[in-house]
C-alpha cells in the first residue's frame, strides 16, 4: 500500500530558465493524489528544510503556479549549502515532525548526493519515505541522462548570442572571444555553433574543458582563421585548463594578487576573456580584439527559454511524482532519447547519478580540439527548441565598377 | 520636377537589431518610383561608395529583403571611417559616375555629419542630388528625435537581462553589477529598470554618464541597499566618469600598463565591471560579488528585437525615401512622439542633427544620482515593444513551524 503524508519540493544550486517548470510540474501533480495530505515548498533548498521555511503550495492558485512555471530562476529560492551527515540528520528530524513522506529535490549532481544521504539516513532511522531527485543543470553534466533540463534553454541563449555576434563581427570585423559557462563540461560552449547558417559564419573556434588548452596553439588557430576570413569568432568555456590541469583563469591570479585585488572566480568576472584577448593582442598584428563574458544571462535571461526544455522540465517532475506515488519508489529520474526527436523518463538509483560528472563524448570534439563536430550539432540541435530566428544575407548581384575597374 | 537617377543606401557605425528594417524599408520604397532607375546598396558604408562596392538591390527578391529586414546587424556591412573633405570629394565623384541622385545613409550623429558634408560638396559642384540621413543608434543620443531606431530593441535586451538577473540574484543573493553600453548617454543603462515588477526587484542602483561617479558614494549606496534587501543589483554605464571628467575605466589604465597588457577600451572588455566589483569587495564585508559586462549582445542578440522598434525603423526609412522623392528634399528624418503611444516623422536640416549628442533629461535621473525616475520609465516603456515576458512569484501562505517555533 502506498504511503500517506505530505509532499515537499525544493530547488538547489544554480537556477535555470526552466527549473520552475519542474517545481510547478511536481506541485500540481502531487496535489492530485488523495494520499498526499499537503504539498509544501521549502525555501532555499535544504536550508529551508532544517529551518522549516515552508510554503503551503496546496493553497496556491493554478494560475499563479503556471505563471511561476514560466518565470526563470528558482521560485523557491536556492542554496549552495552542501549538507554533511549532521545536517541530513536534522533534515530527517524536520521531515518526521511535519509527516513529510515524499521529497522531490530539483538539482544537479551535488543535489542528488544530498537527497541520497537523506534517504539513507531516513532508512536507517526506520522513517518510511520516498525521495526522488529531479535533474537540472545548464552544464548538462549529469551521467545516464541524454541531457538535462536547463541545458536546452541556456544552449538556446548561447546559440542566439553567437548568431548575433557573428552578424555584428561580419559588419565590423575583428577578433571576438565569447566566454561561456561550464566548469568541467563543454556542452554549453559547444552550443555556440547551433545558430550557424553560412559556411563562413562564426564561431570559427570552440575550446572546451575536455581538451587541454595551449596558449600558443590558440594564437595560431586565431591567426589562421583571421587569415582566411578577415575575422575570427571564438567560443571558449570558462573552465578551460592547461595540460597540467591548471585552469587558465588561475594563471591570472599572480597578476591579480600583485594588484591587491580580490579572488578570481570563474563566473561573474571578465578576467579570462581579457586574458585571452591580451594573448591575441600581444602575439598578432590584429587591431580589433573584443571579448564578452556571457555570465549570468546564460541561465536567467527572460524570454530565451527553449519550448522543448520547458516541456521536458515539467514532464520529468510529473514523472518523479508518479514514480514516488504510483510505484512507491525513490531514485533519480533520468531523460532518455528514444526517437528523432523524443524522450522517455526512467528511474535509476540515486547513487548512480550522485556526485558524478558527465563529459562531452570524444565524437563531439574535432581532432584538432578546437571545434565541435557534426555529431554534436545533431545531438544538441533539437534541444534548443522551435522557432529559432532565421537569419539572411542580401542576395543581389554586384554592380560593375566604373571608376575603380 | 523631380530628379531622375539611381538611389543608393548605406549603413554606418555600430550595428543594431533593427538597422536592416531601415535598409529594407528604404530599398523597397525606392523601388516603387519610376524616376529611380536602380536601387544600389553600398557595402561597408562610405568605404563601399568610394570603392564602388555596390549591390544591385533592384535585383533582390522581396522575400530575401524581408528576411534580411528581420536579421540583426548591418546587412550591407558597416564602417567606422569618418570621412574628411577629400574623402567626400571622392564620394561625390562616384555618385556622379553612377548617376546616383538619391542617397540614404543610415547611422548616428557622425553619419549625419558625413552625409551633410557630401551634400554640401555636391551642391558646390552643382551636382543635383538629394541626401537623407536615416537615424539609428542604440545609445538614443540623437538630438531632436524623441528616440532613435535601435534603442528600443537594445533597451528590451537590457531590461530582459536585468529582469532575469534579478530573479537569479534573489535565489542566490549577493551583489551583482551589470555594465551596460553607453559612452556619453545613460538611456540604455536606465532601461535596466523596465522589467521590474515587485518593489524589491533590482536593479536597485543605476549609474549613468550624466552624473559624476563617486567611488565612495557608490560603495555606501551598495552597503545601504544590501542592508535593506540582503542583496544588491547595480546597473552602470560603461561611460561613467568622475567629477574631473575622467572615465572610471581609465583609472585602470595605470594598473594595466604595469601588467604590460594592451589598451583599455570601453566595450569588449570586463575591466570596468571587475574594477567596481573590487571596490565592493575591498570596502565591504560582502562575500558574493559578481559582475557581467553585457557587451555586444546588447545590439545583436538574435530574437530580442522590440516590435515597436522594428516597425519604426522601417517607417522612418520609408519616409526618408518619400521626403527625397515626393518632396525633393534633403535632410535628417526625426521621430516625434505624438500620442500615448504614437509617432510621426519629420524632416529637419542635416546640420541640426549632425555631430550633436543628446543626454538624459534631468527629470529622468533621481536627486541622489543613483537611479532613474518614474518619468523615465513612462518615457522608455513603450519603446521595448509588446509581449514582454511576465514574471511571477509564488503566492502561498507560510506553514507554521513545529520545531523552530
Amino acid at each position: 500500500m502506498s504511503l500517506k503524508g505530505k509532499a515537499l519540493i525544493a530547488q538547489s544550486g544554480g537556477p535555470t530558465h526552466v527549473i520552475n517548470n519542474s517545481f510547478v510540474g511536481a506541485a500540481l501533480e502531487a496535489r492530485k493524489y488523495a494520499n498526499v495530505t499537503k504539498v509544501y515548498g521549502a525555501l532555499n533548498g535544504v536550508e529551508g528544510i532544517v529551518n522549516e521555511d515552508f510554503l503551503d503550495l496546496s493553497s496556491a492558485t493554478i494560475n499563479n503556479l503556471n505563471e511561476v512555471a514560466d518565470t526563470p530562476s528558482s521560485g523557491l529560492l536556492s542554496t549552495r549549502v552542501k549538507p554533511d551527515a549532521a545536517f541530513c540528520e536534522k533534515v530527517v528530524k524536520v521531515l518526521k515532525a511535519h509527516d513529510i513522506r515524499f521529497v522531490f529535490y530539483i538539482g544537479g549532481n551535488d543535489s542528488s548526493d544530498t537527497i541520497r544521504i537523506v534517504k539513507e539516513f531516513a532508512d536507517k532511522e526506520g522513517y518510511e519515505m520516498q525521495a526522488v531527485h529531479i535533474p537540472k543543470t545548464i552544464d548538462n553534466d549529469l551521467v545516464i541522462n541524454d541531457h538535462t533540463p536547463g541545458f536546452g534553454s541556456a544552449a538556446r541563449f548561447v546559440a542566439s548570442a553567437f548568431a548575433g555576434v557573428n552578424l555584428d563581427n561580419r559588419a565590423l570585423p575583428g577578433v571576438y572571444i565569447g566566454v561561456v559557462m561550464g566548469r568541467h563540461a563543454g556542452f554549453l560552449t559547444g552550443a555556440s555553433v547551433l545558430g550557424k547558417k553560412y559556411p563562413d559564419d562564426g564561431p570559427h573556434l570552440v575550446y572546451v574543458p575536455e581538451r587541454d588548452f595551449d596558449s600558443e596553439k590558440f594564437v595560431k588557430d586565431v591567426k589562421d582563421v583571421y587569415a582566411e576570413h578577415g575575422r575570427c569568432i571564438v567560443a571558449v568555456s570558462e573552465g578551460i585548463q592547461d595540460a597540467d590541469g591548471t585552469p587558465i583563469v588561475a594563471k591570472l591570479q599572480e597578476t591579480v594578487e600583485k594588484d591587491a585585488h580580490g579572488n578570481v572566480q570563474l563566473s561573474g568576472t571578465g578576467a579570462l576573456g581579457d586574458l585571452l584577448a591580451d594573448l591575441v593582442k600581444d602575439n598578432t598584428a590584429i587591431d580589433r580584439v573584443r571579448t564578452d563574458t556571457f555570465g549570468y544571462l546564460q541561465r536567467s535571461f527572460i524570454g530565451a527559454a527553449s519550448d522543448v526544455d520547458q516541456k521536458e522540465a515539467r514532464e520529468v517532475a510529473e514523472r518523479a511524482v508518479q514514480f514516488a506515488l504510483n510505484d512507491n519508489k525513490s531514485g533519480s529520474v533520468v531523460i532518455k532519447r528514444i526517437a528523432d526527436y523524443g524522450v522517455n523518463y526512467e528511474l535509476v538509483n540515486l547513487s548512480d547519478v550522485a556526485a558524478k560528472t558527465k563529459h562531452m563524448a570524444d565524437e563531439y570534439i574535432n581532432a584538432a580540439g578546437n571545434n565541435v563536430t557534426k555529431a554534436f550539432v545533431e545531438y544538441a540541435k533539437p534541444l534548443i527548441g522551435s522557432d529559432f530566428p532565421t537569419i539572411a544575407r542580401v542576395q543581389a548581384p554586384m554592380v560593375e565598377k566604373i571608376i575603380n575597374k
